[in-house]
């Protein structure tokens, strides 16, 4: 019930770092800062980096409540599309090439926030070369890496990270439970030092009894087999998800197949407004809620995206829900 | 389990603002930010309201955790000296007139840390009028307010505010549970707002298991008699502590007499270094902690003082611990 280390339990420290370790990314305690969420990770990365004026690099769409941690330091942004294998690098290195001012990429490489697409190992590879050629910090944010349910894990970003450059972000709440606001930054000393003062000035530590629950649920329960539960949960229900967009939805309506995580990105023809449809259609009549996709474009919001769910609704309501939203986009939208 | 709302939970902000109605600063709960601690709001207020060079006024000494929290902002102090009465509002005055570049106040008006002192009521007017002819915001920071075991409860800052100026930070770290690392914010909307926007950037949210279980305290037990016990024992200690100075330590240390709080703060003979005397003394050989009074100067560190705890130790150990630090003082110090 007291007061705890500013850097965190460090029985805690010491599970993250044979968690890391044992996805491939070898650690030791001393190498994890334990933080309020992974968002106080977004939080101090712009804080410790970024002038107002200095560039951050991110995946366009990217997740919002990274926009959100960074706005306070007044970045401008350059944005890198994404397909099927994750941030295009061959845009990215043209890019880089035109901004001298670019301090740091922001990165979700799996599973990203909003598309589902996931890194290939060959992007990986290049995307740190250009990270070491350009002298840029890579912020690489993982909240939904344990949650694959096709295919083999890559190998993160920190792993194949020789220069010292990748600040590693993890995460419980996707994985244990939201509500305890825990997770982690595995960074080089010096990053991670400077880290540690930000967390000393902006709330003194996390909770100590948080950090104490999911130490003693680490130490008494088999997280990979809770993973494995919510793997094989969520598989079903995207697969579920998936099958009845393909029933429902027009043809003329794209969506991604992730292969691991919480949401699928829905493109509609151009011209279509998701921000409007789901204010005016989608909730009013279908009772569908999405995340319209305008918000995740950094600079130039593109409406006809929206991210939708699987994770959460139970496997009838996803069926129920996608013919409900199917039905209004053919007669509502004559898509 | 899962995420809610930024400013917190809604239950916990109405109870909050009818504690603090009931101590005679009336708001709703639509007044209430909860924060990760109160140390996050010290981080937020000089990240709203401080650009590098401007001046933070503070008593002198005043509190480490806020100066760790504004650093960042690489602001300027001006120092105010504290007397039994609290910050000297005729020195304050004097040095706003030179002190162009002032922009905010932050004071500990109850049982200051580092000194225990108190505020006196005429001196809580005199900081607002200043306050108010110079512009200034005051962050008003009371961890300690409701432990008073000697004297009647002065208003606080807030209440004596007719401008919206005052940031009112509260905490149930020193009533409750530190672990919890719960505190709040009161303020004037326009700057709850502002302070909103960086807890979803900072954060996101605090726990929200944390935040229910304070607000089923709240619902199911009496916080106020929990405080009664807490005054009670701490008022014993605080009791024994001094008897126990009077007794053993040598005439030229004086100790404030707090009237709530949980430390009283020593002042030894010119030319004493309380580091070094810890260190070399006090810790190996009398086998006591107490806190080296140097990093409490935001401007030229005095090292002849001492913040001593006296609310974490036994009155068993209290008695033991003082008679051995007075006669080390006597014996190495030759005080």
């Amino acid at each position: 019930m007291q007061y705890a280390p500013s850097n965190g339990l460090p029985r805690l420290r010491a599970q993250i770092a044979a968690l890391m370790s044992a996805d491939g990314t070898p650690c030791g305690a001393e190498d994890v800062l334990i933080l309020q969420g992974s968002q106080q990770g977004l939080d101090f990365a712009a804080r410790m980096l970024i002038d107002p004026g200095d560039v951050v690099v991110t995946e366009d769409p990217t997740f919002l409540g990274a926009l959100i941690a960074f706005a306070p330091s007044q970045p401008r942004y350059a944005t890198v599309p994404v397909d099927q294998d994750g941030l295009q690098t061959d845009v990215l290195a043209k890019l880089l090439r035109d901004t001298p001012r670019a301090r740091m990429i922001y990165t979700v490489p799996d599973f990203q926030n909003p598309t589902g697409v996931t890194l290939s190992l060959s992007r990986r590879h290049a995307l740190m070369d250009l990270a070491n050629r350009h002298d840029l910090i890579v912020l690489e944010d993982t909240p939904y890496r344990h949650i694959r349910f096709a295919g083999d894990p890559l190998p993160t970003l920190k792993s194949l990270d020789t220069e010292g450059r990748v600040i590693h972000l993890g995460s419980f709440s996707k994985v244990l439970v939201p509500a305890l606001r825990l997770g982690w930054a595995v960074a080089a000393p010096d990053l991670l030092a400077r880290m540690g003062l930000l967390k000393v000035a902006a709330d003194t530590q996390t909770s100590t009894l948080n950090m104490a629950a999911a130490s003693l649920f680490l130490d008494r329960y088999d997280l990979a087999a809770h993973i494995a539960t919510l793997r094989a949960a969520y598989r079903r229900k995207k697969e579920v998800m998936l099958d009845a967009i393909r029933q429902h939805f027009p043809q003329e309506v794209t969506v991604t197949d992730p292969e691991g995580g919480l949401f699928t990105w829905a493109t509609f023809p151009d011209g279509f407004d998701a921000t409007a449809f789901m204010r005016d259609v989608a909730l009013p009549l279908a009772r569908v809620a999405y995340v319209p996709g305008e918000t995740f474009f950094p600079l130039t919001p593109r409406p006809n995206h929206a991210r939708i769910n699987f994770s959460a609704p139970s496997e009838a309501d996803i069926r129920k829900g996608i013919a409900a939203l199917g039905a209004a986009l053919k007669t509502h939208a004559r898509i």
